[in-house]
This record gives C-alpha cells, structure tokens and sequence, in this order.
C-alpha cells in the first residue's frame, strides 16, 4: 500500500469543482484561525457543523450555513460528502483540529461506507490549534515531554478502556491531556477517573504532580487553575474544561497569579535514569 | 497551589513593557501561522532562535534577529529572557507547536533557574499547527481517538525509557506520532523502535497497522508515504519526518494517489469491548 502523495494546489485554488474542507477553527479565538482556514471559508458555499461551531462562521451572500445538534457525526459527514459530490464547495467545521476527536474521523468512516465516488472526492484536512495545545500554552509547557491525549467520554468506548489506558499512561510516565472530562449527562466518569489515576499515581511519583483546569481557553470565561492531584476534584472540570496531568517530573513555578508548569525536556537533568 | 488566571491583553497590546512570546510558527507554510504569531512579531524588538526558523521571519526596520545553533536551547532562552527583563519585546521562535518537543520548556526551565525576577516578567507561549497534526491532516485522520506523542530522540533521555514507552503505548492501543525519528548522529534509534513496535504488535493486533511517514510537510518537498508495520523500514524516516503509527483500529481507505488513513472515533462500532 506504499503511496507517493501529490500535496498539489491548496483548497481556496480548486474551486473549479467540488470539494470538502474539514476545518479547525481553534478553541475559539479569531487570532487563533488559520489564513488557510479563512481562505477556505471565504472560497466556500457551504459550512456544515455543530451549531456553536456553524456560529462562529460569518454568514454572507452566496453561502449556505448548515448547522446541526451534537451527536450526529456520521448524518452530517454524509451530508457534507453528498453536496461536494454535487460540485459545491464544502467546509465541515470543527473546534480546536479536526484531527483530534472531531470531525475528521466521521467523515472518513462516512467515505469508508459511502459510495465508491467518493474515494475520488477533493477532500483535504486543515489543521486547527487543538484545544490541549491552547491549555498547554496558558499553563507554560506542561506538554513538553512524552505525552497522551485520552477522550474521557465513555459515549464511545466502554469505561474498562479508559481506565486501563489512564493506568498504562501513569506507568509510561506521560504527562496527559483529557478532552471532554465531564458532562451533566455523565459525571461520574471524570470522578471514576480522578480515582484511577490517584490510585495509580501513588506508586509513581506520588500524587503532588500537578492537574491543570483549563476551561474555555480564548473566550470572555476562560479560566485556568492549578492543583495537586490530591487536591483535584470532579467538579473542577465541565464540559468546556480541558485537562492536563502532568508527569512524575512536572515542575510547578511558583508566582504573583497563576504558576507556570513545565514538563522538562530531559529526564536526564533530574537525574532519572528509570 | 490553586490559583486563578487573569488571561490579560493579547501579547501585541502590551507593548508599553518587556515581554517574552515563545511563539510557534507552524511547520513551515505561511498560512499555517496564526494571526496571533503574525501580530507578535510585527511588535517584536527581537527575534530568537535555531537558525532555520529564525530565517522564516521578515527582517524590518526596528528588528533584530538572533540565530543560534541547534543544542544551545537554555543559553538562548536565557539570552531572550534577559533581554525582556531589559524592557525589549522578544519573540522565541519556534518551528509547530512551541509547547511541544520545543522551546517552550526550555524557557521555563531557564526561568526555574534564574533569577526571581524573571518570574514577574510577562511570558506568553503562542501555540502553533504541531508537527504530528499537520501530518495527520495530510494523510486523513489517524489521530482521531486516543493517541500518545513520543519524541524519539534519546540525546534527552535513556533508550530504556523510549522502549518501555513504545511498548506502553501499544499495549494501550494508542495511536503513536514520533517527533525526531531519526537523525545523521543516531541513525540506529529508530530501527531499533520499529523492531519493538513489531514485537509488541505481533500479539498486539498484527503487522498489518499502517505507517505514516510524513516528510517536510507544507513545503516544496513535501512527501507522504504510507506502508504497513511489516513493509516498514528505518530509511523511509529522516530528520525532517514525523512518523505515525495506527492503533489496532486504525483503517487504510484505498484510493488512486495516497490512501487515507482514520482512526474510528469509536472502539464500539467495531465491534471491540477490550
């Protein structure tokens, strides 16, 4: 299956036929848009995505606003694929890169069952800054080493998963960056999570590593918070929250307002040598 | 150690004092540059950093760029952090995202062990398009669930780290992205890892995962090429490749030109309950 890979003309160039554009918008921010997702939004006739994300898209003469509730991904992929299809130009909207539990995933799965048409459909990936990198940044560099990125929704994966996965990434010592921690519909997991990982951290470096609460990172609301996981609790995070458990070698810089938190580089500065 | 954030002026507001911005200027396209960086360094005084990202910014009137060489990150973000102690509008540059495998710690780690004024300095880390996303956009979307970030390197830490860590991560079923492959100085690192991947993977799902190697992504030279675990060999990686390794789920859509390549955002509709 190897393939060379023609990157060719960028989207805004192709507008002579139909094409999807999955696109990042970042947490929220308009600094934080790409040029490359704005031009594709200004070349576009279509824009489908959740109804926040559709929102946030300055409507304009010539350009259809498709917004749809949470929940149906595959529904609105097939959509987006089947207007492209018909020659329209397509941007799927995502928060954050539509790479990291977004939109991206949906609309392969729906080209993987969809006709064999759409194999040959223009379909390009713009990436965004994804949420974990914008809380990482507030925070300091509390992602600079070894890390992993775990959805903690159980909507998609049984619950055992989750939790073998926060056990092996505390013995991997990777620091660990959690999207969708908590929602009103399932608030136990996050607290089921807090547990796992105190339980598992114990042993491992001990439970002073520190967590951060990032929530809503680049709107009016954001705020940022730093605890020790023995001080962590469920209702610190919520829907909007992303966070991130440092590492056993996670450094907090204590200061006037928020501390900074940085991952180092090496392990060998610290004299780790496990 | 709770506290709470102000989110402040944006970086390019402040300019009545010193200030620090580790900013990331994406892998390498001009419009994967956030505005924000853009805004950044039409207020900088000063530019930082390794020679070949340096190069990336415009020289002007009023600016002055200072490249070093690769392998002195704490004398440069010393330098830079004495420099907005000065009064001067800095800029650290980065290649992707500055938070990770990059400068962001190096800052900080500087800041740990400098004076304490430095903590009062106003320090802003910009994210920018990292590495492993804009090479997931480019081949579909493998990092669309659970996935874990290695920097390959061992100049940072010991190779018994790195194996134990492949090893973890397969075992969790991550999908894998790999910063710094493989370098000139240490060609047999990543032979060596893709021969634990194999390893671990042989009872882990089979050989048949597919490979990402993603060259120089967003310039003139850009390639992508994917190959299955078993095709894979050390030489298709090179200093300027990312590298992406499928979990067990991860699916391969044929096509004419390169394949795309998704990770399904749900374990359940493949019918896996691990």
């Amino acid at each position: 299956m190897t393939k060379e890979h023609d990157p060719g003309m960028p989207v805004a160039a192709t507008s002579a036929h139909g094409w999807l554009a999955v696109a990042g918008l970042g947490p929220g921010g308009a600094d934080w848009v790409t040029p490359e997702v704005t031009a594709a939004l200004a070349a576009a006739t279509d824009v489908v995505g959740y109804a926040p994300y559709v929102a946030r898209v300055a409507p304009r003469s010539g350009l259809t606003l498709h917004a749809s509730d949470n929940g149906v991904e595959l529904d609105r992929a097939g959509h987006a694929l089947r207007m492209a299809a018909e020659g329209r130009r397509v941007v799927v909207v995502s928060s954050g890169d539509p790479g990291v539990f977004a939109m991206a995933s949906a609309v392969f799965e729906a080209v993987e069952a969809g006709p064999a048409a759409w194999r040959a459909l223009d379909v390009r990936v713009l990436p965004g800054i994804t949420a974990m990198l914008a809380a990482a940044a507030r925070a300091g560099a509390p992602l600079g080493h070894d890390f992993c990125a775990i959805n903690l929704s159980d909507n998609l994966k049984p619950w055992s998963l989750v939790e073998r996965r926060l056990r092996l990434a505390v013995e991997a010592d990777f620091a660990m960056a959690f999207y969708n921690p908590r929602s009103v519909a399932r608030p136990e997991g996050f607290t089921r999570a807090l547990a796992v990982l105190r339980e598992a951290c114990v042993s491992a470096g001990g439970l002073d590593r520190p967590v951060i609460f990032a929530r809503a990172v680049s709107s009016p609301e954001e705020t940022l918070r730093v605890v020790a996981l023995s001080e962590a609790q469920p209702e610190m995070a919520d829907m909007r929250t992303v966070v991130i458990v440092g590492s056993s070698l996670t450094r907090v810089i204590p200061r006037d307002g928020a501390p900074w938190v940085y991952t180092p580089r090496s392990v060998l500065v610290e004299g780790v040598l496990s």
